[in-house]
């Protein structure tokens, strides 16, 4: 793991297991070569929408859902989403669909609300709050973690450690964009991260074209890339009206542009292997 | 407010308040015209290395002490703190010398801890670290909020609203530096963020020239630097023996230098006036 | 071409004209759906080794061969290029394969001596030199810009703009990574260029991993991505010993890497099509 | 010169010159501990203009006048300077003021245009233009070499080594801000720059806090901390009816306003001397 200190005690690193990690999260694999598609809208809205969105992205083949609940936004004044009443609207779309679930947690004093959710998100603001991380070390949930908007690959990797070196093995990295200088995307998807990340490290790498670029219009284009790339899964925003999204609707897509998407995933997944 | 969304609704605005907030802490005042200087290790590391420092920035003309007890670290396998036992040893050094204590809270669990110590720090990870700027929102005490290494001044002035929001006036803004493309130094010292900060907002700003950079060599220029942008305060990094330092050894200067340099800031700060 | 003022006036944008425009070089097509690959070496160092790589990448499905005569390297001491004499080798070259030419030029003072290049490079560090563009806008040459390692699309776009308006519609524009804070890579390659510039731009977008990433292990993944994505073309260094390169041996690939690698780029533009 | 290859080489390192050099330009030194003011416009737009300005800033005390003909424009639809015209202008406020010139060039196939002017000007989309470095590096010109937008100080040491190494020893470094995530100014000031520079290398180091801030309630405030942190040298963008100024008018101060500055970067100045 060239220039990152410490590697040989690292047990997020390739030197200390060769084999690729392999999490299954209620019953779906992520890592090992298979690809892991999470989709669903930023914030859960209602028990309409989550329920309809989770049904149309799994007919269109989605592996796993996601949806936020507890929402870290960048005012105070923004919606902070429906917290724990929606962690349980999350949980009748995983009944009605049978999809795992995706959702991000803020504070550690809450992991007795996610109890029953698949997937523990922490989010790329409270990448580097260890706190958070050492807590969420101490569970055998999965988590994934996403790469703060400055975190070099160095920076996710010990992030990641934080998680690992309490206990809990089940890391998922996620690749979300960074911060640059170009403004016309909200974030700049750095798909080189996936060669990278799996190349130093043995956990599975995952990519969220959504946030990494801000824009419905560049979803496919960058789904498709980091499938090319190699990512062992994708997490993208689905919503079945965009334009009313109490979050993210301008990098949402719609269901029908999701059924689209997904066959050509599948076209590109089976062209790389 | 130009280019953030909300200003009417800003408490951290100037648009909300005009007059220069002005914070006081175990004696020494932070805004409105005076400045500050805060100095001390990065690290408490033992009773004599933290009482020693302490007498010499006092004697130099520091305001307050720093230390850091609890330490946020790239990685789970560096030093991380002396934790409580460190916020001990602060306390004495401030019976023996009479200065405020300033020092970092990483987790809200903890707040019982800091209950004599005057301004509690957030680091630049947990900027955005919402559930615990909400907590600290809960308190009344002085908040020393870094900015992120990534962070936009309107992230930094949503952050503090946070803390704002739930009832607690007191944030003290800190400019620490900023992640470029230049690796020279650690970081980039973005010392327009005085001006603009204080424009923007009535709430005092300071500057940490020793994160800003990484390089003690670079220290002394950038605290005037700060100085004569209009900053409130300094916080310096000092270190009796900065070869040895358990963290940050880089960019401390030593007790000789730090006296030095208060007689250059007070001349600078006179020249401004 | 939102946020992009004078898009009315912008030849290179959409607006004024709606179809993709289709460059020929030397029997190449550029743009219009077809991917064309450019590969080489470089540095153009000896007959020997560019005819050797130029037989070797044809034999694997190279479209054109690439190699710099005229280097612009960050210190003067460094190998400057055979210059002169390099362009005639790159002649020979392209009289043993047939392969149309893509040289950099710096100096519209030596544009006699690229009269039969087929493609004329504009090097990252020269995006916005305009005096350079201009001339070359007096010309019917076709131009390969390379973005400048902080230029925005709109700043890549309206340098085209500077060949374009003096009277040369032929612009291939060039993804060949940003700078960012990360250092693991040499830069950080923007995929969502190419989406963004195609659908901003009519001109063809064609994408550089080589320099996109600084690392030949990540040479093969990001080809793949950037097909996924939707270049136009790709320029890729291929040198038959890395190690020995007078410049950028680290970014270069062997001639059976880079065979290996055009089966797969084959299968990938098959999916997406 | 750490992490800088060739240091021993490098004809512009304190490894091959200890002392500062001082470059005279128009009866005005440059490096050496004092401080020259170089003011006037971005554009030269009409005698009566320029004169003006220029009677204006010497009275306030301004050592050399700036004053672009020549202007490198994002697009080639903006007003792109007088050009030769624009030169002739700048020499006859040069006859009525006797303020040495400071103007940018862009081809050295102008170079005769130049004759009369004093300082010759790269700018930062030019700094690694190495055609029209070496060209400048054959004249006797003092050079006044801008940092590119993301140049690191070890690439603008290079770039003046270009110069250096053709026979002129006569470069002046400039820092005028570097492009970062941050969009609220136009660029970063890195003011860190100053120390760093006249560390490494003996040539003068002076400080474009206009470009460096694109604002001009900002150029007050960071005129002085670079006078704090030591630069040899400033250059202001000084306009007598900012709001219609061809180009730069936001970043622009009134010729009473850079009076006021004047008077405090004179006290600045003796506070660190």
């Amino acid at each position: 793991m060239e220039d990152i200190r410490y590697k040989e005690q690292l047990l997020c690193s390739r030197e200390s297991k060769a084999e690729d990690t392999v999490i299954e999260a209620g019953g779906v694999k992520l890592g090992g070569g298979e690809l892991a598609v999470i989709a669903g809208p930023c914030s859960v809205e209602t028990e309409d929408q989550i329920v309809a969105i989770a049904e149309q992205v799994k007919a269109a083949g989605a592996d796993m859902l996601r949806g936020g609940a507890f929402k870290p936004r960048t005012s105070p004044y923004d919606f902070q989403g429906l917290e724990a009443s929606g962690l349980k609207l999350l949980l009748k779309a995983k009944k009605e669909t049978g999809l795992p679930l995706v959702s991000e947690i803020m504070d550690a004093s809450n992991l007795d609300l996610f109890e029953d959710i698949d997937v523990l998100q922490v989010g790329a603001r409270n990448m580097q709050n260890y706190a958070l991380l050492k807590q969420l070390g101490r569970t055998n949930k999965p988590i994934l973690l996403k790469r703060g908007i400055s975190a070099t690959y160095q920076e996710l990797l010990t992030a990641a450690e934080y998680v690992l070196s309490e206990g809990n093995p089940n890391v998922i990295l996620c690749e979300r964009g960074i911060r640059t200088f170009e403004t016309y995307t909200r974030n700049t998807l750095d798909v080189a991260a996936v060669p990278v990340l799996k190349g130093l490290s043995h956990l599975p790498a995952v990519v969220d074209p959504s946030h990494g670029s801000g824009r419905s219009e560049l979803v496919s284009s960058l789904s498709l890339a980091a499938v090319a790339a190699g990512a062992d899964g994708l997490m993208i925003e689905v919503h079945n009206n965009p334009a009313a999204a109490l979050s993210d609707g301008k990098q949402s897509i719609t269901p029908e542009e999701f059924a689209e998407l997904m066959k050509k995933i599948k076209k590109v997944k089976s062209a790389i292997k």
